[in-house]
């Protein structure tokens, strides 16, 4: 069986290293993606997405236990742009792995670095589709913070979580421009704090405020991750928009080709510079530049010019 | 008095205009950026992050208020990437002008939106080069989120100011491999709730197992920014950073290369990705093959391939 096979069968270290091949920008890494595309689009992918300290891994971690108890594989990736080296996230994983009981049926993967090449985003939907494409039935794309990166991440998924914990007004009114468009489902964990009442208000207040094209009505679903509360509820919210769209094909084919479109557009951007650093002298002249600029013999416009002229 | 010269002298409305056309990237943008660019180098540039609800905005108004009563100019550059749309953002800029009192010494805007070709970043760090060439003494870029986008800008910095509030175990957990890497100075704001002191422990026990490379030791400052408590501390912490840094010459110039190099880099992926648009066609092959990807007809690798034969 070759690499790719194995990846397809859905076993765990083929599928480990197809990431990691993916997440560095291997040369092969186009290959397998190539390879591996025909057999998606199987998986339903839920974002999940919100502030730190939301609860979010908790709850990730409850929702996919609830998903494999129904007898379904689940594969998790957990996205921090936020941490420059991996270590952390490994060691976070090996704990979450423990949690969720280490077999076939579930996998998880943290996205920390990004490569000066490589796109964080391109690399998280490509491990998505690898994941699809290793016959999961759930991948959970979970995302801290709400940086532009993570936006457009959740944005691919089929279905997009958005976590709050009570007593965040504050936090609602910094990220509603952001929330009202991500939103399909929204969660509000912890819930057996106080303000609950006023948050799920607020949050209300809001939604009714907000015009969505398809005229979806996002439920709000109350959760205690951590005790295992609610975890149902959120399962038929995101079960319940999932049937939502499968009822309006030519909405969903719109936003297919939105997302195709962003990840051509991210795929390209990031080829053309590949392909214009792979040329004879390309590095010297980027360092050379970089110096130029930081002593102020150059400014960055002139210096791209440069760069560009140099390598024609 | 021509465009760039009345930027250079500080008008508000010239200073906005330009920023406007560099996020847009509009043609002259590069001309704009390279008259302005010998005239930088004055201001102190201070970037602010921290999650959600951790009051940003009020300490970054308050801190701005200081600085502006000690007779200094202020910019403010408001990063907000989770808000697709800028009307929130600009309704936002007018509350927060009010504030802050309307006049040429304080300079505040919102940068929401990020365009088919611009990158969020790249749009941010020539806003903050436009306002330091029109003589701002401080230039402040507050960024929501712990995002990607967010850490790249906030490493700009001259210095890096990271805000939390009492109360958030979890955030610094979440946040803890990102966060030793940004903040040269953190604060603790809404340091009148309960856990300020659990918090401050948390993040001193955090701190102590860094190892930063420079040496230095990120103080910690309490404030409630709301009640501007702690704001004169906090210019201290940040002046005794600027200090320290324009005391070691040679890492501030390996620190000023790199951020150089990452600017070239984002710029040239913006570049080359604008003139394979700008041929003729391109755009519609952008298109069908966008379709095609979401068809299934074809994989966004080999659609890449596609795209940059057509171009050449």
């Amino acid at each position: 069986m070759n690499f790719v096979d194995k990846v397809l069968a859905g076993e765990p270290r083929a599928i480990a290293r197809a990431i990691t091949l993916v997440e560095n920008g291997a040369a092969n890494s186009s290959e397998i993606m190539k390879a591996v595309f025909p057999k998606t689009g199987n998986a339903v992918v839920i974002g999940i997405t919100g502030a730190p300290g939301a609860g979010k891994s908790s709850l990730v971690d409850k929702l996919a236990l609830y998903y494999k108890e129904k007898g379904e594989r689940i594969g998790i990736i957990a996205v921090d742009p936020s941490s420059p080296f991996s270590g952390g996230a490994i060691l976070g994983d090996r704990i979450r792995m423990a949690t969720l009981g280490l077999d076939k049926n579930v996998f998880i993967r943290s996205m920390a670095t990004r490569g000066n090449l490589g796109g964080l985003s391109r690399a998280t939907v490509d491990a998505v589709t690898i994941l699809d494409a290793a016959g999961f039935d759930k991948v959970i794309v979970e995302t801290v913070g709400v940086g532009q990166d993570e936006v457009e991440i959740v944005k691919t998924a089929d279905v997009s979580v958005v976590v709050l914990v009570p007593g965040m007004g504050d936090d609602i009114q910094a990220i509603k421009a952001g929330i009202m468009e991500i939103g399909d489902v929204f969660v509000i964990n912890k819930a057996d704090r106080d303000g609950v009442l006023r948050t799920q208000k607020e949050l209300e207040a809001l939604l009714s405020l907000a015009h969505r094209p398809d005229m979806w009505h996002p439920p709000i679903v109350q959760t205690v991750a951590t005790e295992s509360k609610g975890i149902e509820k959120l399962s038929e919210a995101i079960e319940s928009y999932r049937e939502f769209t499968a009822s309006g094909q030519e909405k969903s084919m719109v936003r297919k080709r939105a997302i195709a479109r962003w990840r051509l557009t991210e795929l390209l951007r990031e080829r053309l510079l590949a392909d214009l650093m792979d040329r004879d002298g390309a590095n010297e002249k980027l360092e050379a530049l970089s110096r130029d600029i930081a002593d102020k013999i150059s400014d960055p416009y002139s210096a791209v010019e440069k760069m560009l002229s140099v390598a024609e």
